[in-house]
């Protein structure tokens, strides 16, 4: 039986998250797995099991989710985004098919995400969170410095505990992971994004992660902090966990065969709570 | 009685429109209206009228609404912003607040209003509409031409009987109008931005010179046909009324004095349906 690998974009704000979520006695949730299986379903004609790279919480974005499925169709590959789409709501798209290997395992093949928080932050002309895109921004009513953030946003590449990151619930047996590349960059007069990649993140880490960026970018902590907050590993000493409408999965990479998402020392793949 | 004049902005998405609506037996509709004057209410500790230069349809967006009402209240004009805002739901503010002459109208003293309508069109990176631009602006799937689209828009500035562009169910007793300036212009690859000002619209007429200008630039009419088509005094003869999610109110200006927002043939300040 073929499998498919797609590509997705969503906007999360009227999601409960990726997770299909069907509680006993009560309508399902809408989630982007639900819509979308409704949709894989309507196209091959059989009920499908669509598995997602990354299950993003409620009200966090995507636009390059990795998602796969198998079925018998008829419908040739390079349809398969049209087909799917129109089936949709308006705040799902896929953007890409493609066949992979019958045992392509989104979550267990992963090598690395991106993700972005996008960060609007307060000055003479910006007293309020922007109309329209507080549903995709962070708002600060403090001034930040982008460059102090960014400084302290490279003390965190690299392998590293990163337990002081992580809610509490996270489930995990190891907290080690490995950050490739972690910066924090101006976009506006007023506005900022963090890019964050690496081989695996932990529960709501990248809200976490940008929390703490936010305090350094307000002054209440330096980045010479950030080495005093890995090395407490606890979640305590780091800063807030910033809201979900900042987040955006940006992309998810693949190698050649088998390569764990979590680090080799990690939990298997299929955990819950990875975001 | 002091009176206020207060700017406003606004996401239109989630509104019934600007104006009050309480149908009887059923819970009043969430308007922008409606929504200030309950927390103007708040602030000024008495009920109050608040009346808006431009009563915007349901999903049209605003940055520079203008409304004023009176009342007695200890709160400066300086703090006002800040109070009715932090009073109101996510959706809308209140960038500016002043204090006006007791007679302030801010219908019949309305001098002109510009509004924008956005367009994003299809390109080989954009099959489908953009996942975060969606509430705010139009998507067309034909690639469209923005240089035609600004020659045939340069045609319908000055007065011009505008009957052609205005919903049947106008209800006023002349279509003449001025549109002081008319100009569409790229703003990316497949973006483009309609300006519009004038002394006074008819209903749904942005909209309609909007789904005219996007008929000539996806080639279906030429930018001359724009001549035959005001000729025509006919609606039947412009393109279709493009959805409400694209068009915005961008400001309204006043001049010294009273002077009429329609002209001065045109109906009297008060009459419904202008948009």
């Amino acid at each position: 039986m073929p499998r498919f690998r797609l590509t997705l974009a969503y906007d999360g704000t009227e999601f409960h998250g990726w997770q299909r979520q069907e509680p006993p006695g009560l309508p399902p949730l809408r989630t982007v797995q639900g819509v979308l299986e409704a949709a894989v379903r309507d196209v091959v004609r059989a009920p499908v099991l669509v598995v997602g790279a990354s299950r993003t919480d409620a009200g966090v974005h995507a636009l390059g989710q990795v998602a796969a499925f198998s079925a018998e169709t008829s419908v040739p590959v390079e349809r398969m985004p049209l087909a799917i789409t129109s089936r949709l709501p308006e705040d799902v798209q896929v953007r890409e098919a493609a066949i992979v290997a019958d045992d392509f395992d989104p979550i267990g093949d992963c090598r690395s995400k991106g993700y972005r928080y996008r960060v609007l932050h307060t000055g003479p002309p910006a007293h309020w969170p922007d109309l329209f895109q507080r549903r995709t921004t962070y708002f600060s009513y403090h001034a930040l410095d982008p460059d102090r953030m960014d400084e302290a946003a490279r003390l965190l590449e690299g392998e590293h505990d990163f337990a002081s990151f992580a809610q509490a619930s996270h489930g995990r047996e190891t907290t080690v992971r490995t950050i490739h590349s972690c910066r924090v960059r101006a976009t506006g007069p007023y506005a900022l994004e963090l890019d964050v990649s690496g081989s695996g993140f932990l529960y709501n880490m990248v809200r976490i992660v940008a929390g703490t960026l936010v305090e350094v970018g307000r002054g209440r902590l330096v980045p010479e902090d950030m080495t005093r907050i890995i090395a407490a590993q606890d979640r305590r000493a780091a800063g807030p966990t910033l809201p979900p409408e900042g987040l955006c999965l940006m992309w998810v990479r693949y190698g050649e065969g088998p390569s764990a998402c979590a680090p080799t020392s990690g939990a298997p793949p299929g955990t819950p709570a990875e975001e």
